[in-house]
């Protein structure tokens, strides 16, 4: 697939998703969104990628929200063949399906937030696992102000990324709030200056390429995301249980281990595409209707 | 329903919610709990409130808990005709009758918390959506000192707003604590002098009641509170695909999107009484049986 | 049942679990798991025991995590008869074991960590209540790091302490931190000089059990951890208004309001080995398979 409004680079083991839309501020559109969701089955599937950073073009903006008037098609929110049946697969949202997409993401992904990010270029960065911006950057929950809801599942992600009361007041202001507030309230870990946001970015994938096992780092974003969000502690035990039976006797562990005794960089045999446990995926995958 | 323990004023779209016990730091009766449920039954049916400031009366407390010791009956606890059957209505705590109350409301809640708020005075806030409080508040879930426990579904709202080991330490301690420990774990979201107070929390509800819409914000509570609490985001996605696909046709969607390309003031039509999208609720209300 | 690996010490009230392991770090065992747990067999059915601290023996480590080449056995993950069934028990974590233990304990768990905590060392941590760490504290997530994935069933407590995007950050990178980003992330709520440590932790752990009731703390425990966890506030309701319907009427609420009226130090009667409410535990256990 070649890409108009994302472009998509690979090297080193790190993937870069860049929203590019240099004369429209990187806005989302359907086909922004179609190219974002292949970028994610691309990264998936290309056990060279270690890990995915996600940052808009320019100085300006990360994503100024929805188009409001995209060049490919009408407005947004329009549909020329409107449905009564609100279960219909037409009537589901765009920024969601792009957020459930990254939510499924085998490959840790890392924003890094460089100017302005309103609307669903708010939204879509929560899926995220780790969130870093410019102290330019500015973010809006800025739905009530015009008339219509959060979307994109952030009334699930974003109480889990910043508390009740922060999201209930981000959301129902609907106000613009600056780099400064979303450090403090937990939206980002960390702010940079413009010029060295995308090294920091980049220096946790780094991280997370040079020293873990891909494996492992798969596994950890399904448990955490997915066992994290409700039930029993015995849930997390049942299948963390069996995650360390399996892969404690995996090539991984045995490089893990005796790179850890011997004190030296570890080089992972196992890839994502050949060695994910037997059990994985656990869940069943809850259809939209 | 005239009131004899709270005061309810409306002005400007702004309900403002007074505990009124002058001579009893507005300790908490069964009355209360009625007039208070009263009053949100109140502001939820005039489309003209658009947000609920509570607060309490003087400078003293925002509310001393429970009245171990009130006019209106007996001892708070007592009970004349004692029930055995634990699911009989009767055993219902009246601090949850009220969060349950406000949990549901369709207006935000912001509380301008005055001074000494302990037992049922500070389980009570929880619900709220937005909390402020002076600099001389003093908080304290206090139950582990009186022989009982958190009341009010607190177990379930507090660990929410504070997370789980600020929850523990303040219920199983007891300890009553100050102002400045409640900002910096995350109870309330800002402290404002004694005298500033309720002009602040009535700054964060004239900010929501100029500028966003009525549903959207009904809405956008009802989500968060809802689908923020557990689940998977296809749950959300669910319920937001519905709503901005009947709220993008809207016309405060209409109005939101216009008064933004035109850089005015909006004036959204839309209202809670009528306007609400035709799936609305889409939860099956629990009983407490 | 006489230790090896722990030392548990009892006295005025307050139970001390050291982790004793002086060559080996700590390192954890399955003896330490037995015995841990036994331990916490003890302190529940012993109503002398009001708190329980944790710490590890001597300067350098709380616990360095699975004992990689253990004394008593085989390695950690060696397995002299594998299993093809994930469900069979034998599957079971060792750490998972541990951590679903804490998770029940009727008494508050209080921990003190005095040095390294990597590993199991650091996840057996996440199910105490109240969290200290001397300023000397490192903690790791490492588990990536070692082919592995989080175990302990830590994927279910790490994002309710510390939120989702920390939790994925430390166990995707599973890059060891120091004790001042374990505060300002909040896993731990204080930092102190080592020679300090042990002082704080026994200083809270005496505030509970000089001012509260044993039967309060207990229900406390259970009903913030277990509905705190997701669900509906009428979940809480339902379980929170059996317990102020017993509990007031007990002996326990007579002596705490008594003793609140009198400005008095508090003498609770009741115990958890004789005065637990009728409806505890309100739950069905769940089974590992």
């Amino acid at each position: 697939m070649s890409y108009s409004q994302i472009k998509l680079d690979i090297a080193d083991g790190i993937a870069t998703v860049t929203l590019h839309r240099p004369d429209k501020m990187n806005a989302f559109t359907r086909t922004m969104m179609a190219e974002f969701i292949d970028a994610i089955d691309t990264t998936d599937a290309d056990d060279s990628v270690r890990a995915v950073v996600v940052t808009g073009h320019g100085d300006r903006a990360f994503c100024a929200g929805a188009d409001l008037t995209p060049d490919d098609g009408g407005h947004v929110f329009s549909d020329p063949n409107p449905v009564d049946d609100l279960s219909d697969e037409r009537v589901r949202d765009g920024g969601g399906r792009l957020t459930l997409r990254l939510f499924d993401s085998k490959k840790p992904l890392i924003g890094a937030c460089n100017g302005v990010a309103v609307g669903v270029g708010a939204t879509m960065q929560l899926p995220f696992d780790i969130r870093l911006a410019s102290d330019t950057a500015r973010f809006g929950f800025v739905f009530a102000r015009r008339g219509i809801t959060p979307e994109a599942a952030s009334s699930w992600f974003l109480p889990r990324l910043v508390g009740m009361q922060t999201a209930l007041e981000w959301c129902m202001t609907g106000r613009i709030f600056d780099a400064q507030e979303a450090l403090d309230r937990g939206l980002v870990r960390s702010l940079h200056p413009q010029g060295e946001l995308l090294d920091a970015a980049m220096g946790i994938a780094r991280e997370i390429a040079d020293n873990t096992s891909a494996v492992s780092v798969a596994m950890t974003r399904a448990m955490l995301w997915r066992l994290g969000a409700g039930g029993h502690p015995m849930d997390a035990h049942r299948i963390d249980s069996r995650a360390i039976y399996r892969l404690s006797r995996s090539e991984d562990a045995k490089e893990g281990i005796a790179s850890f005794l011997e004190k030296r960089a570890p080089a992972y045999p196992d890839t994502v595409g050949s060695d994910m446990p037997d059990f994985y995926p656990w869940w069943d995958q809850p259809e939209y209707r």
